[in-house]
């Protein structure tokens, strides 16, 4: 193996104008509209991977961190997660009569919306108990990937991990080109992203950081099993997200991409390390091929870390102007 | 990169052979003797690495996990991190003028072992808490740096990171070589290994898994930066450790070792996976060169885990028959 790795770093540096050559005549972001957006982030790159440059960043320290929700795939008319959940109860509701007569479950086997809603947060968090914790992880891990392989998007009619962004999934495989580590950093369930983020994404479960349920070893027929307790373990989100990156990854990260004021605390952290840093915000503007929504949203609301990032000159994305294409269906 | 990724597989391919020879030419783990725990290292290896093997594992699921106290380094006298809990004491001692009359402080203060020792549990986890808590991360990530640069070994008279099995730095060398993602899985403290696991060992710090304190976001002359709170948020030992590997990691290791009593669920766990394991345990025996301890010992108790290694044929390290060295300041 040593021979094996002398023999390719010495290729790297002997091919290494040529590799610069090649990627300056392609497009490496080519759903991105020529504007400040797409330079900023390609001016960041080259300056923190150029080794003459002051701004070098070595590259086990180039971690970028990625929201999930209304970052990577669309979170409209709600959260997938919550789809899950809801197509869970209706899965699950032959083993629970008294769900007929028990709100939110009610609501949910009558799609009353409005009923739902006024369940509140008590309400959710009952759904999400109820259809997120009680089996082992192999079980859990099992449904969300029939779960992914099955359901549609209500308004695009295609699988939740279509709707995803295709200038994102270019800018992930670019950033990890040039020797970047990507991580998901989510407030969603880090057992409902795993399962599929790696085939999606090309993010392994390793590098999916999340909100997570408690888990507790037990002995079943002799064998080991990790059960999911109905006890929410860590809510990664806002203030989270930062404590979450700190536990699971040990290192600032040097570039965050988030989308709502549940990201403004990472992108804050992010941005008080020294050096070099990234932070980007999408601006969900387009109406027509996906949603637009800022500071009023239930959902993604945008509003206080809006105002920071242009008092601070974080790089906003506005979609409908900077993503020649949404989705890669589209394409 | 797609020229150099594409290039270096086709010259990885292309040279197979003639690396498996220089490999095979090579001992690639010179501190280890001949006999039954090398040979069953080695085998494995090749097992899963084999593309033409029924038993061959893709390299993304190739994680090996490691206990650190006692399997990576050395664990007695009594634990490194204890030693550096004492020593913080005696240098906070100044501003903590009533540790002078108050236990377990006083003790530490007075060497006073016995009176130490008669703390307790509660004790220990008070010294914790005033030594370990309370201050930023980068603070605490500069305490530790600076104590382990200091403080040496009371028997070896060297810093405790030379005080590191040497015949284990090959292992884990030889494991990254043949594509495994080395994982350290610890009781210790988490924060208290990452500021040094990658000069040492070779694991970076988002691949240390232990046992943690909470952290909080606060903002101090408008920068967020995150407090050690005096709050434990995970124990990482016994039925904590697939808890938490499965928490980090999201996947099921198929490598595991550890040397005590509090690395059985995790060996218990990955022996439970489908496809070819591996699990190992390192019996102290070398009462000359290192130690020698198991069943009655209060630091790392071998006990149990012995029992069911020996019954489901897990391999044991023999420390003084199998180890050539065992410091790398002895070769």
């Amino acid at each position: 193996m040593h021979v094996m790795k002398t023999l390719c770093a010495t290729l790297t540096v002997v091919l290494g104008l040529a590799t610069v050559n090649v990627a300056a005549g392609q497009d490496v972001l080519p759903s991105w509209r020529e504007g400040a957006s797409k330079q900023a982030i390609i001016e960041f790159v080259q300056q923190v991977t150029n080794p003459n440059s002051s701004a070098f960043v070595p590259p086990k320290e180039r971690i970028a961190v990625f929201d999930n929700d209304g970052t990577l795939w669309s979170e409209q008319p709600f959260y997938f997660q919550l789809a899950f959940a809801l197509d869970r109860v209706k899965m699950l509701a032959p083993q629970h009569p008294e769900w007929k007569t028990q709100q939110p479950f009610k609501a949910v086997l009558e799609n009353d919306i409005k009923a739902l809603g006024a369940s509140g947060e008590k309400g959710l968090a009952q759904l999400v108990m109820a259809t997120h914790a009680g089996m082992t992880t192999t079980a859990f891990e099992q449904i969300v990937r029939e779960w992914i392989q099955k359901a549609v998007h209500p308004r695009f009619h295609r699988p939740y991990t279509s709707v995803v962004y295709q200038p994102m999934l270019e800018l992930l495989t670019y950033l990890r080109e040039q020797g970047f580590k990507t991580y998901i950093v989510s407030g969603g369930g880090i057992e409902f992203m795993r399962p599929w983020a790696e085939a999606v994404y090309g993010i392994p479960p390793e590098q999916v950081i999340g909100s997570s349920f408690k888990t507790q070893l037990e002995m079943r027929d002799g064998e080991p099993v990790l059960v999911r307790l109905p006890e929410i373990d860590f809510i990664n989100d806002k203030a989270g997200k930062p404590v979450g990156i700190y536990k699971f990854i040990g290192r600032r990260p040097i570039a965050a991409f988030g989308n709502s004021d549940g990201d403004l605390q990472m992108l804050q952290w992010t941005a008080a390390g020294k050096g070099p840093r990234f932070m980007m915000l999408i601006h969900h503007t387009d109406g027509e091929r996906e949603w637009a929504y800022d500071r009023q949203s239930h959902i993604g609301r945008l509003d206080k870390a809006l105002d920071e990032a242009q008092s601070r000159g974080w790089t906003i994305v506005d979609m409908k102007k900077d993503w020649q294409v949404i989705y890669p269906f589209q394409q």
